[in-house]
């Protein structure tokens, strides 16, 4: 079956540079193509320079179904939309981008939602619970957000910089002032979710990110490191006897985020690991 | 087969409004996808307010092939290129798009070019040959703008508006000087070549584009209206015992001079009717 582009096809524009190791084409367009939405993810390789011309010129196109914004542009799109939501200003990066009937480029974050739904979708609760995000970046700034967002009572948040810990921390108390927010600390006794939002565990060698002898088997551990199979991090949770996460759930169960945020049919994050045209 | 778009391919922009009509991605994209040229043609739906910050931008990604230029943008665009062919300033329109090296916009227009390569390639001689054109509108300006450029000896133009054809025929021999251009007769006797080049014969009923009796059997005859079968002016023509070309000839023989124009691999007009996934 070929995904037949024609003149009634709409498109989602990537945005980023370099488009090499973009891999939502082939995510979504197998879907698609499975589905019979007539719709196609088009990397757009795009430096800073042309950000903007680009940004605002092709959302002025009748097909565009909205944009996947990425390296570089994650931080510079946020002041070039009219509305973001709360997750979008705790990170300060936005990674959506759709047009309202009004002309208004609205923006959003899933990375961290995908954590989240993949927490939900294993059983486990996130309203009410406790949970520590190592790691204060761009991809633990979304995933502390959504893990607020989705009603978590308390978040922990812990960096080796502690500005750049503290700084996330304030962001999250304005935006999400019924969220108790603490800092400095990435010992993982007591916590009910815990999260490695560092890159450490990419490479072989890696520190852990925290003392994982002092996860307790009733945590729920997570990951960010984009592989399918277990990081020595989550290997080390296993053994404690923790549920845990791998870095490619978070990936493909953001996608039905974003479906659902383009006004697009969803899915499954087992529908698309299955029509995905990449290996991990 | 699938065409897989990945973060390696390439894409050549179909800028137009409406774009349900557009036939062009289900043409290029399927021989793409069998000749393993990893580029896919995508429609944007464009109006006229958008279109030079879309043109102008778009020609900023660095993946970018070129544009493919259609209704209404084929005369606006001229002004807003940094280099055109002959043809294109013959015509006063481009459908073709790309950049250079130096970031220049260079267009070009194949639509006459598709006729002369049918004409050649059903061997007949377009070099010192000479050749009525009846219609001096958008493609009957691209046809005889090709049959000069392609050394036609004598040139003739018609149309039942005086000064389209005048203008048309001056601006002929301005750019082809070494073209004999003549105006004001739909009289087909006497010419190697005789192209029509209205709308006529597109609906029943329609009246021949001039005295089909006067064709001479050695004549050469063409015709524009898309269709893959004879309108009544060639079943004529063919009466009479011309050789002849259909629309839809002229239609696949000019994107194998778009892709030479693009640096993609080129192809010939029956690969590219094996391929297409549209019926006529």
């Amino acid at each position: 079956m070929t995904q037949l582009i024609t003149g009634h096809t709409r498109f989602l524009a990537h945005l980023g540079t370099p488009t090499h190791s973009f891999k939502a084409p082939m995510i979504y367009n197998p879907y698609f193509e499975e589905a019979g939405i007539d719709v196609a993810v088009v990397p757009m390789d795009c430096g800073p320079d042309a950000f903007g011309d680009v940004l605002r010129s092709i959302f002025r196109l009748g097909n565009i179904a909205g944009a996947l914004v990425t390296m570089p542009h994650k931080v510079p799109v946020v002041d070039m939309l009219d509305e973001v939501s709360p997750t979008v200003r705790v990170c300060g990066a936005c990674n959506a981008v759709k047009v309202a009937a009004d002309g208004r480029l609205i923006g959003d974050m899933f990375d961290g939602e995908g954590f989240v739904r993949g927490v939900l979708r294993k059983g486990r609760a996130v309203a009410g619970a406790s949970a520590l995000v190592i790691g204060a970046g761009g991809v633990g700034s979304a995933i502390a957000a959504s893990l607020a967002n989705a009603g978590a009572a308390k978040v922990g948040v812990y960096d080796t910089d502690p500005d750049r810990a503290g700084g996330l921390a304030q962001r999250l108390r304005d935006a999400f002032p019924n969220t108790q927010v603490s800092v400095g600390s990435n010992d993982p006794a007591g916590w009910d979710i815990v999260v490695n939002a560092t890159p450490l565990g990419m490479n072989q060698g890696d520190p852990m990110p925290c003392d994982t002898s002092r996860i307790a088997p009733e945590t729920f551990v997570g990951e960010v490191v984009m592989k399918a199979e277990a990081t020595p991090f989550l290997a080390a949770a296993r053994a404690n006897g923790c549920m845990t996460q791998v870095g490619t759930d978070m990936l493909f169960e953001q996608i039905p985020a974003y479906l659902e945020f383009f006004d697009l049919p969803s899915t499954t994050a087992e529908a698309l690991r299955r029509t995905a045209k990449i290996v991990y």
